[in-house]
């Protein structure tokens, strides 16, 4: 693992870093320079193909925006995370796709670009695995407004520097990050210059 | 197929019907008891890894309601379906995954419960097809309000008998419908009775 003696590990820019959690222990995601959207994916350590599924846990949860309180629940509707802490302002986005190669084909960048559905895949390839498939993320910090009738569009996060969540793993997991590289709309503050993030595995 | 000799196919109530629809064909799914909702899943014909994507179309359609004008898009961010006619009031849903065992479960069902993720396998097997995996359906008909804090909750749905939407394929597909079995929410009308439906495949 990268990361500093005190235990945070960097999710460098534009890219992906994926850790264990066991069941009861706690993870920190840090918004360190206060405007970096964070893709997360949660699966089942025991089997990959349970995972963190929004269109499972608005079922359940009844939000569109999770935050403090919120369980996040797997494809198979069992308790995988849960919100201990949100500093960040309570804006996270469910409904929206990971970026991947299409996203910035169609946006006009020509050659490769970085995407969060490849860091995704990166980032467990580390630790020796393969996503099943790419689930709808969880985007941390991500601020997607909804407006009464159900439009929405693509803003910059509200969140500040060094503002965090903290996540309960409800079951032995592996997540999964990506720093996103969105660098054509303003989704990473709008500056459009994606940054690093940082994670702190925490005990029970 | 079932279905009457003016081509109309019945999804029979708590059941999956599939279909293939050729690229410019329109197939018309119709609300015959005003109050069903129907789970619609497409995939390209070609190529079943590429299906229809909530979480990418949210991106481009920019709404969590599509209606008349709204263009659905695969995994891979290529048009699929055009919402072409909505006379059913154009109240549809994005967010809420297909219910399957562990839903009904929950519920407390005891035993064996009809369910639509199972119906999704069951109307393509008839086709001689496996789905690669659950996507997020589109839920016909499924009247999901928000509230502007993005709040949500499960309500009957605001179609009336006969109503419809007409849909446009955009790449050759087979399309899949289950008239969803849910019975213990109010989601298919105020009496949680599931009836069936119908569709009507139409030229281009």
């Amino acid at each position: 693992m990268s990361g500093r003696g005190d235990g945070l590990v960097t999710i460098p820019a534009r890219s992906g870093k994926a850790t264990f959690v066991r069941k009861g222990d706690r993870i920190r995601v840090i918004n360190t320079h206060g405007a970096q959207v964070v893709d997360t994916w949660a699966f089942n350590r025991e089997e990959l193909t349970e995972f963190m599924s929004m269109e499972h846990t608005r079922a359940h949860a009844l939000t569109v925006f999770p935050t403090t309180g919120t369980t996040m629940r797997t494809n198979k509707r069992r308790p995988i995370l849960t919100f201990l802490e949100d500093t960040s302002g309570g804006i996270h986005d469910t409904l929206i796709a990971a970026c991947d190669r299409y996203r910035y084909e169609l946006l006009g960048c020509a050659g490769y670009h970085d995407n969060c559905t490849d860091n995704l895949r990166k980032g467990l390839q580390e630790l020796g695995l393969t996503p099943p498939e790419t689930p709808s993320p969880l985007n941390l910090f991500m601020n997607i407004p909804l407006t009464p009738k159900g439009g929405i569009s693509f803003e910059a996060p509200v969140s500040t520097p060094g503002s965090y969540v903290t996540l309960r793993a409800e079951m032995d997991l592996v997540i999964a990050f990506s720093a996103c590289p969105q660098d054509v709309l303003p989704i990473n503050g709008v500056d459009c210059k994606p940054t690093e993030a940082h994670f702190l595995p925490l005990g029970a």
